[in-house]
């Protein structure tokens, strides 16, 4: 028989997606099980999206431009602008997902054996990504008693190597829920100045910020348009994962063109989620402002209920909807799985994603879970009062 | 500023997507252009397709199934077993198109440095997502002279060696329209046995063929059931390629549970295009019978009056949408450019794809073009006539 290839061999399982058969199991054995493991929200898509698709009035579905259609980067550019970011519709790449924009700018900018650098813990399949570009990841520790905040600039430039390409941050941050201040953005800007390094962003849960506090961009700071590229994504800010739109914005003309031959490559992004994509824009902010009010909620919930809980020690997310939450325990593979396979309360259980795959340090964030708070008030309340009572019984 | 990456510089521009600006500059010169470039049929899409995604119902446009949904996975299995291919829903990984499962293979199979062989000229994409896989392509040459044929054993055997990993065809073939006759295929099923390489066939215009000749997959030959990979995609199948929907396909359990990480990393593949793509597989077999006796029509046409053309050689398609043409020029990037930007017949012009990013070896195929016969019999005519006077008027 023919070898599979080391990379394959390497490719990380997805933290998030590998207790799947075990969810699947407790279903047929009648448990109600409560997803906290997941970021697919259950907000609602705007319905001017889901209208826009189904008037798509189309007789071929044909390929559309490599770079996404003009309209709809046109759109993405009045977007930008609108947040003060200042882009235009050529420093813009339309991808499948943000998963595929950061695989284009891993491409873009990274050879085999080339370094990243990311904030640990950091969004998982980030480790899939560099993986499959041949590309390693160099972790900076941050932690959760400074509730995640950005390592000093000597812990980065201790990493700092020939063979480093770029800075990589997810801001606001999952699975943290951290959100960089404006003064730590220039700190990471300073860096990769001084190091002529690219500082890629991954902004997909931009609107999603609490307590007044506002998100900033890296291409609000005009001094490393050469180094900056965003990732981007329709996922979350319009509860459209299913879409499997978004893009890479950057306004270093090299990095647009070279990604573009990796866009042109894969010929175009789907269209109808395009249609989707290119109407949810004009989703009206009292959409937003009903959604953000209804996350605040639920974090504000989730973090009270989790500190009632003896031993847990929590993350308070500023942003995204996610939280890291230590437990009393050693091993959360093994406890996640527990909770699936062998614990029920009255019948309910609930699913949560083992954070040692956030990190990419052996052994690091082993009592740690990411709880995504994408579950309605009272569901997660019952949810965390189950992982409570799951907590005095697990014999792990 | 910091720098590209090599790979990104090697990144090859697509030979179809480079003359864009130069058609679009025709364009707004009031050039009508007859599109030959390009496999984007002008057939219409399954109405049954595109009703299923007008009728959507969905409110929370959410993500599927990293392998696709079940439900498809079983409908696409029934497709392949009709079509006497024993395939299970479980040997089935649902992609972003054929082309991210071609990026799954090449991930799962081969490392940095590795190679794959293929017959040359080949699908000019291949060239990119090999690239971008870091992967390297050994062409074996099949010739015009011999309608492209499958070259002898003895000339893959010569290029066989310890990084080989594969043998990829496309079959029928885009560019050459080429279809393998089953005795070509069990030879090839022979070295990948023998040499213990896996054998990769791009099958995306499997209903494509004429004459009736019959297309004969490798995984009717259960003697590869360990080496074969195919790759498929509704595009082509139900003039669709804006969907963005293929698969990835092996009864070698090791190489569908490591694509499958590659499929988790992305999450997802998009979610209308899924819907779409499940309700074409109840196209009733009527359609492919009009749309197959139209493509022989245009295939017939074009060729009798390519023929008629001096100088002009063609490679006679058993298969799928496209020939191969050799001029009596010497460039056929030049002369493709020069049509679009400073000839016109009465108004009118042709855009064809210039045949040397169809080969990975340099100077082969610069006298050649690829023409898709995707337009109506009356425009290809019209197609070959401007050909034919843009020959005689041709300076270069």
């Amino acid at each position: 028989m023919p070898s599979i290839s080391q990379k394959g061999r390497k490719m990380p399982e997805s933290p998030i997606r590998k207790l799947v058969p075990y969810a699947e199991k407790a279903i047929k054995e009648n448990k109600k099980v409560y997803y906290l493991n997941i970021g697919q929200p259950d907000i609602k898509t705007p319905q001017i999206a889901l209208d826009a698709v189904s008037k798509h009035g189309l007789e071929i579905l044909a390929y559309s431009r490599s770079e996404g259609s003009e309209e709809y980067r046109n759109k993405i550019s009045n977007y930008y602008k609108r947040n003060n970011i200042p882009v235009e519709a050529d420093e813009i790449i339309v991808t499948t997902g943000g998963s595929e924009a950061l695989l284009f700018a891993l491409g873009t900018i990274a050879d085999q054996g080339d370094e990243i650098i990311i904030p640990e813990p950091f969004y998982a399949n980030y480790n899939g990504f560099a993986t499959a570009s041949g590309v390693n990841i160099v972790p900076v520790i941050s932690n959760i008693d400074t509730n995640f905040a950005l390592p000093p600039i000597s812990d980065f430039e201790k990493l700092i190597t020939p063979k480093t390409k770029a800075i990589v941050i997810c801001n606001p941050g999952n699975p943290t829920g951290y959100l960089y201040s404006k003064e730590e953005i220039k700190t990471l800007c300073a860096i990769v100045r001084k190091h002529d390094l690219f500082l890629i962003a991954d902004e997909v849960y931009r609107e999603f910020t609490y307590d007044g506090n506002e998100h900033f961009s890296i291409l609000k700071d005009d001094s490393i348009y050469d180094h900056g590229i965003i990732i981007d994504s329709v996922s979350k800010r319009y509860s459209m994962c299913g879409a499997r739109i978004g893009c890479l914005v950057s306004k270093n003309k090299k990095v647009i063109s070279t990604a573009l031959k990796f866009a042109q490559a894969r010929l175009s992004p789907p269209t109808f989620a395009q249609i989707a994509s290119e109407a949810a824009l004009d989703t009206p902010q009292s959409y937003f402002d009903d959604v953000i009010l209804e996350y605040k909620d639920r974090r504000d919930t989730l973090v009270k209920h989790l500190q009632e809980i003896p031993g847990v020690k929590v993350g308070i997310p500023k942003g995204a909807f996610y939280c890291i939450a230590e437990l009393p325990i050693e091993d959360s593979d093994k406890f996640a799985q527990w909770l699936l396979e062998e614990f029920d309360h009255e019948g309910e259980t609930i699913m949560v994603a083992p954070a040692g795959g956030f990190y990419s340090t052996p052994g690091v964030g082993l009592n740690q879970v990411r709880i995504a708070y994408v579950l309605k008030r009272e569901n997660l309340i019952r949810a965390v009062e189950i992982l409570k009572i799951a907590l005095q019984q697990y014999p792990g």
